[in-house]
């Protein structure tokens, strides 16, 4: 039985502030990452919200990402800005970014963000709803070290690479938002079932000959499989352009390791496309959107990507958020 | 046995262009379609090369696409195009678009091009290669008719709804092609089974309550599975947003057949993104892809998505393309 406590966003926020900063990270680079962690769990994506909180700490006292670090924009064309995190967190890479982005993409009716030398951004579809929440239609791409094998291959040559699209809505949050990796599973799935002993199903990772397995650890040495096949590897391909090749970021092949303390900061990318839907479809962009949106509910039992996390994002405004005891304990004793 | 002849690409244009005219379509918008033919036969996809031409002069007599359409261009921000393909054909104005959407990127650093009353565009990456082949990335999107349901649901409310990214090499062609749908299989597969009294493998097709079925018929009426479950139906949501909900074009359960002659015209769109990557990244745009391509192609058997088209392309240059005798017999009907 897992212990609970209900906490209000602003209590969250607070908490991963205090041990971020008792880490050694600047109040700066701190509070886009605490602002982020309390909506992580406000959206009910509990994986990514306080329990990173201390892998967070940790690779700030080990050097992985720089607490301190100062990222710097540029702006080499209207369209186009770029953001070198300097080794520090994605969190405060990206609001500088967006500061810009915005008012950007509402000028010249598109503009993009990339940024590199940058770290794990954690949930890619909290960067893409604000875009949507300020009326713009956010893409976002992030990449991560290799995992998956290309077509025909059996080594990894890209990450589970995920990306996201935030179709803004009439009421201010997101109408759609997806947020999807390119392989079936989370690795971190197959990681639990190999600390816990248990085989994994058919279907999730390959052994280092690219055949199906069922025991993780040999998963874990071979690769992910792409969700749907070679169209999985698409995906990762894709988002490895977007977020690696487009950002002068580090390959998935040559970023050190997200998890663990070894290797040094991964200095991998991201990127953002924002567009102003009002501009490149003037009304019908709402009328569309919300009669995709009525197709899919009018289906008993179907629903849209990110409808989930809307509904908890709304209630999590009102009652709070239970929250692990154990993972509240552990950032006590970093704030201590 | 199907009996072959071998075509020059200039012979393969010259025969398109010459049916589309016959067929009452005028010559600026027949030249782009024919120049497309060509380059498709070229790239290896015969299934959307000359085969494809008695159907696009069957829909300019039926009425589905207007050969007479004049497109109409905006520029409402410096980086947004939008066409109005006016219910003609998609090519001649994508063509119309790529004239003001590749300086425009250059200048820019990023630019989009929305279309909507447009029509079935063939092969989508055809049009984001010719963006790599400018030195840009190209991101391309098109909708088509519903017929992938919603996560819970089973009724269709997305097509099959294709995207492509095409990556710039440094040799003039796209050093990375993705082309890929939502679907597991191509619609048209499950068509020619049905025709040929053939059962499907299961995981192509669901029956109208949702369910796997090897009957091609049942699963017509049914829906097309997507590629990696809810995965593939958060691509053909993703491609549905950008080319339906961001151009104002006709929403996938709106919009008329491609195939056949009722219903008029379609009223799909694209969307087009072209973006500078020596502005986003310098030269490690270039490196980085390098670099990527190796870590593929050093392992034995392996690929990238696009190297096939790239092969065929090259070969077809030198040495032109075998095409069927029976689909060269219906053109010279059209045209005779």
């Amino acid at each position: 039985m897992v212990e609970m406590k209900t906490l209000t966003l602003a209590e969250i926020e607070d908490l991963s502030m205090r041990a971020l900063v008792a880490a050694g990270t600047t109040d700066d680079n701190a509070r886009p990452l605490a602002v982020a962690t309390a909506a992580t769990e406000a959206d009910g994506v509990a994986s990514h919200g306080l329990a990173y909180i201390p892998i967070y700490c940790e690779h700030v006292q080990c050097g992985k990402v720089d607490g301190k670090a100062k990222p710097t924009l540029e702006r080499p064309r209207p369209g186009v800005i770029t953001v070198d995190a300097a080794t520090g967190f994605a969190h405060s890479a990206i609001d500088m970014g967006f500061e810009a982005l915005i008012p950007a993409a509402r000028e010249q009716g598109v503009a993009v963000l990339a940024i590199n030398n940058s770290y794990n951004c954690g949930v890619l579809g909290y960067h893409t709803c604000r875009l949507a929440q300020e009326g713009l239609l956010g893409i976002g791409f992030t990449n991560a070290p290799a995992s998956i094998a290309p077509s025909g291959g059996a080594k990894p040559v890209v990450g589970t690479n995920p990306f996201s699209i935030a179709a803004p809505g009439t009421d201010g949050q997101p109408a759609v938002l997806i947020d999807q990796s390119a392989s079936t599973i989370a690795k971190s799935e197959v990681m639990k079932h190999a600390r816990e002993g248990m085989p994994i199903p058919v279907g999730w990772a390959l052994d280092a000959e690219g055949n199906p397995t069922t025991d993780p650890n040999v998963g874990l040495k071979g690769s992910m499989a792409p969700s749907g096949g070679y169209k999985g590897v698409g995906i990762a391909l894709l988002t490895e352009i977007m977020a690696a090749a487009m950002t002068g970021a580090t390959l998935g092949i040559h970023a050190s390791p997200f998890s663990g303390t070894v290797g040094g900061p991964p200095r991998t990318g991201q990127f953002f496309i924002a567009i102003d839907p009002i501009v490149t479809s003037g009304d019908a962009f709402a009328t569309n959107i919300a009669a995709l949106a009525k197709a899919v509910h009018d289906q008993e039992g179907s629903h849209l990507p990110g409808d989930g996390r809307r509904n908890n994002r709304l209630a999590a405004q009102a009652n709070g958020v239970a929250v692990n005891t154990a993972t509240l304990a552990k950032i006590e004793a970093i704030i201590n």
